[in-house]
């Protein structure tokens, strides 16, 4: 049987600053330049999300990239998208919030909740020039 | 002599909400919906600048698109780039940053700046799926 | 006031054929080459109206999208996405499902459902390089 | 020798329609909602061919990429593009047309046709929003 | 009868440089900075072609799409792709090759072999960045 | 420590000419067709270059993305940005600039010069149909 990559794209608008707080202010200007703006700044971002595995032979899917999406809009839109990813979102909570950081939190939302298939990427795209990808290594 | 629309698109990353100080929490929330989340989102916003006038002649340029970049550079994305919309932005000051309200306001702020031609049009690019023109009418 | 033209794009996928029924097959295989293939193709269709008018003072919205969004929803998605244009869609019944003619009947089924501003655009895009544009004359 | 994976993208419209003649009316609308949508629904399908290999030294070459266009012209484009995937192409004859099961078949109908390099991956986009992708694993 | 504005996408590449050689080497530099580079660089132009007309009632068309692409690449293609356009190009013989002069020639070359409709737009686009609009004005 | 891959896109316009002086004309023209073309042609490129590695605790980057930027600018772009890529570049002397030899050029000049994580892949576009990765093995 073959084993196929499939990919739902969906996209949110959130607000966020880069800043440690452990850090004194010269070395979050120093490190994060712009991105440590202190009246926050935004993005909209986009979120891949792939899942391996076989198709079903009834189906023809690995997995329903409609129950993919309805999964991604309750684990992670509701909770990410018109918010403050430093101050709304209970799983960046602590969690400094640079795109890395986000797709690894937002694999760990999605891993444990699919219904067919594995999780095998989450790409996660924060301007057309900058994008990170987590596959879970 | 032909009249040639010439446009240079430039990007920005930008925090706001939408929330109108003078109505009741209620009809913020009713009118705005998520836009009116309190600790701000924020967007990746496109702006696309159309400068009309005739080429001329010794050089085949209506206006060298490397200078409309650096007027908007110093105009606009100095002020909003990495900013938010309802603190950080001298030319924003009292005004709801709905798209239409900020192409209004950008407009303004490059009219007076061109070295050569007339603006013909400023169109913001808040999603993928929304967008906003002014063509200062 | 200033005058602004907002635009939502929506999407849907849909299958159709050209064929003109009061002609010969000949005619029909000359005019319309492989859009006239028996058992239909079909296209991702990209979908932006245009509304022009002034911001409300109170809202900074010329119309919310979101509004205009469900306008679409209820008066053309519904109808059009994941459906057959010759065979399954009431606004276009006895009509050519060209993109002209799919542009014209799409403003004719919005045009009198609009809250606030003026129908100014109905722009379809079949594929990547083909898109029609309608404005009402 | 360096490997290089090189990638030619084309591009097809289709009619399809998901429907599993074995489950009943019930079961077929359960699984594929509004693509079991009887007369058929179509999209514009991005397919990817990626081919890995090293440079030809006397070409600078893995395979020439309108070698391969050439030949998925030849081997896909001119049995798929506006055509149904359910009725007319031979290749899908008795396969379910997810886009899961077109890239695999896609891969077989190219696979053994490459002058030079080896087949490393086909991706086919169905919307903007969602992709497939098959490895030959 | 409504009339519509239709458009066809065409895509070359070619090789240019800006220069004017009636001028100094020194206010060549200063006008043209990078795109004054002798040795010449290049672009992957797009170019939109916009027709106005009325659709035909026996084809539903303003103008036959594949036959607007059949004019621009003999007419246009065929002289500029994969060309230098301060050498190869009859059509572009003595004109600073700006990205607005390229356009208002290409209008020139197109307006009269129009077998429908009238030529409404010349939209020609250098980079993601930049792009020039003619309306025979 | 999880495994993130970070990837930058930047962007350079570049002329350039496939052709191999050790072969006859003949061979060539067939060879390379209109990217033989003497008086050269160009592209807009587009170039993302990813780096893996873990997130620094403190930061919360695998790099700087805006230092890569800048080594892409120094190493990379200030080399080929509206140059000839047969002529201009040092990094290319000797070497045919199909987009396959391109890459693996622009991957021995960026290699050396990360101040962390591991190059893992270099992805040129050369159009919006042609693309070529190296991943360095």
């Amino acid at each position: 049987m073959p084993t196929l990559y499939v990919t739902r794209t969906v996209r949110f608008s959130a607000a966020h600053r880069l800043h440690n707080p452990e850090k004194s202010d010269a070395w979050n200007q120093e490190t994060y330049g712009k991105c440590n703006s202190p009246n926050w700044h935004g993005h909209n971002y986009t979120l891949d999300v792939t899942v391996a595995g076989e198709p079903d032979p009834e189906t023809g899917y690995v997995i329903d990239l409609s129950v993919l999406k309805q999964i991604l809009e309750e684990r992670v839109l509701s909770k990410v998208d018109h918010r403050n990813l430093n101050l709304d979102v209970d799983f960046m909570r602590g969690v400094q919030p640079s795109t890395e950081n986000i797709a690894v939190a937002i694999w760990r939302e999605v891993e444990g909740a699919l219904p067919a298939g594995r999780l095998h990427a989450v790409r996660l795209r924060e301007t057309e020039n900058n994008v990170v990808e987590y596959r879970g290594e």
